[in-house]
């Protein structure tokens, strides 16, 4: 190993996790060499600006891996299942963002401030990145792990449209402005529903309404996004046994997913070392004073890189439980921040050299 | 006792749910004899229109109670507190939709589909009528009860700002017209709080946003609305150990709360009993087929009477516990039908002769 700094590809360089990702890139200094841009052929030639340089987007394709460190990943799910692989059979260290890998055994899922060591466990080459609902809470509650040994979870999301991708802010944004001004929506059955134009993305209204569901149908009447919750919270946390019920309903917020948890642990709780706790943790700030009306809301959160928790309460009635109110905005440490931090921690294995 | 039909007297007829109170009597024949609509001195001489005919309003005074059987109170708590007693002194049964009386252990809490026959035991000569995010889940929740023992309730609520009244709901319409039409809001931080305007009686903005909070605050952290769901759910179910944990989030919807609620039993449950046992349960209608879209959303709800419940899970780390989505108009069942069909259990004693 040498001091070379190592060159990263980012492969999605073009789309809504993609952009921010080159913000994140532009904020970090003597991390990464070269960083080479990549997307579809429809691409091709573009210039993106990174690091206050304009880089030129180059179409996918295995020699775009040549001498690449770290593969970052952010497309849609098909795209990384054929190409991780590739990137890893040419020697760099794929960190994926899609869902294509998440659940594979031979695939660590980390989230730096939880559970940074599994990322030199890659017998595949490959790291994955968590889904943005399960990543706006689980620095959070993996710090309360920590302290009281977790064992149950009741989420209950409130998701942002921008977890839809670029055309659910679209479709947000046309139901906002047809909504507005008509002073009868809403008191009545159906106005709602006869207004709001185009659905998008979303299977019901979305602005004036909250919709439960997000993702694909699973078995029992399970969303795939709920499943994700579960699935992905085990195996980060490292608790296989862990009780998760999670109930994924999106709302009228363009970014940033918030999340209402009820969270059982193996000892009694306090709330006020909880929170002492949670302070303590990095990448986690507590907002909680509702004298002042000083919790996390979507609207003020969005933009910013922590897990924000407040409304921290011990349960009354289980002195073995917390109800909290967090947020996480879904596009940074949703997706483009949390997949940045695992390519620094490969990085550090170069430069450590 | 005769056949002559009751008198009925509703104090607030000009409020918010005393509007929806006439609505809901106009619908209803053979139950009053005369209704006389009352409200502060304020609104005295106004006419109103209830069962098609014009009727004039009159000061609240002890006399507007005279030969009245049933007073009902739409009116704010502490003007419940003062009146309610001066009704019952007079020989009415006061059916009263404030918070001044629900927790009153010599006042009935009473949900006609759940515990109809409390409403004879009034020694005060006063009935409550519940809080409005209690009433959205209270009637599916007593159906599951009565089949499988319920012993614990996790909810997460997405109220609609028709809860905080007339004010809310203009709140919410005018912050909708001022964030309409802007590309830029909701992807940076701070926008959309500059954006919305008056805040009106949210801490909060509500447009574009959540507001994980609703009510004024109590001991450690929780707030009245959270105590409130735990307190009534426990008093109108008889389950005086039951354990709640609520969290209460208000969302940019007009009318029509919406809970995610993880219930605990002391049986184990079965999805498709539950959706039969629901099914069957008066005043809850079950719409739970995801692979159609079918679910219940606020914006379909609103204007209808029933709870309706979607989103029906057993959870898949506890036999013993159902996930649930339910919808329920807040002015509808929530307040002014709960508190009209109380009234209603209340003259049939007089008709019953
Ligand atoms: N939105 C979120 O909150 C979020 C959060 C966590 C994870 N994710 C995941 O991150 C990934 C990207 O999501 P996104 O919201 O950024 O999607 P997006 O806006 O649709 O962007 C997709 C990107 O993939 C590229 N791409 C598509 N097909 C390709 C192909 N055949 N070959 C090469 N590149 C191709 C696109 O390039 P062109 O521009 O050339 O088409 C674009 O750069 C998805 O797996 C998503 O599930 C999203
Ligand atoms: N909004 C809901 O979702 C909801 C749900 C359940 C229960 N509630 C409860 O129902 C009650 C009424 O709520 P609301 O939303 O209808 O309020 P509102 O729109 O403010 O109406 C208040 C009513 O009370 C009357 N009033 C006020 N002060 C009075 C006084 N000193 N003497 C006589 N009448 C007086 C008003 O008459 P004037 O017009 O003459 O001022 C008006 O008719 C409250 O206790 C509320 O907590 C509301």
């Amino acid at each position: 190993m040498s001091n070379r700094l190592p060159t990263l590809a980012v492969v999605g360089a073009t789309g809504a996790v993609g952009s921010v990702m080159l913000d994140i890139l532009s904020t970090r200094e003597n991390v990464w060499g070269e960083i080479r841009l990549v997307a579809s052929p429809r691409s091709a030639g573009k210039r993106l600006t990174v690091r206050g340089e304009q880089v030129e987007v180059q179409a996918l394709a295995p020699e775009v891996f040549d001498d690449v460190d770290v593969a970052m990943f952010d497309v849609p799910d098909e795209v990384s299942k054929e190409w991780a692989p590739v990137a890893a059979e040419r020697g760099a260290v794929a960190v994926d963002n899609s869902g294509a890998f998440r659940m594979d055994p031979e695939v660590p899922l980390v989230v730096p401030e939880v559970n940074a060591e599994q990322a030199a466990n890659r017998p595949r080459g490959i790291i994955s990145n968590p889904n943005c609902t399960t990543l706006s809470m689980i620095v959070a509650l993996g710090a309360l792990h920590r302290a009281y040994g977790l064992n149950g979870l009741v989420v209950a999301s409130y998701q942002a449209a921008s977890g839809a991708g670029q055309e659910g802010i679209d479709t947000l944004r046309n139901q906002i402005d047809k909504v507005a001004g008509d002073r009868t929506l809403g008191d009545r059955a159906g106005d709602v529903r006869a207004a709001v134009g185009e659905l998008g993305p979303f299977p019901a209204p979305l602005a004036m309404n909250v919709v439960p569901w997000a993702g694909s149908l699973k078995e029992d009447g399970w969303s795939s996004e709920e499943l994700k919750v579960r699935n992905e919270s085990r195996k980060i946390l490292g608790l296989a046994d862990l009780k998760v019920s999670a109930t994924c309903v999106r709302v009228p917020v363009i970014t940033t997913h918030a999340l209402s948890v009820h969270a059982s642990f193996d000892r009694d709780v306090d709330a006020d070392a909880a929170r002492e706790a949670l302070a303590a943790a990095p990448g986690v700030v507590v907002q909680d004073d509702p004298a002042t009306a000083d919790f996390p809301t979507p609207a003020d959160v969005v933009g910013t890189d922590p897990t924000w928790v407040g409304r921290i309460r011990r349960s009354i009635d289980d002195p073995t439980s917390l109800d909290l109110f967090l947020c996480g905005d879904n596009l940074r440490k949703g997706a483009a921040l949390n997949t940045a931090q695992i390519a620094e921690v490969v990085a550090a294995e170069f430069t450590r050299g």
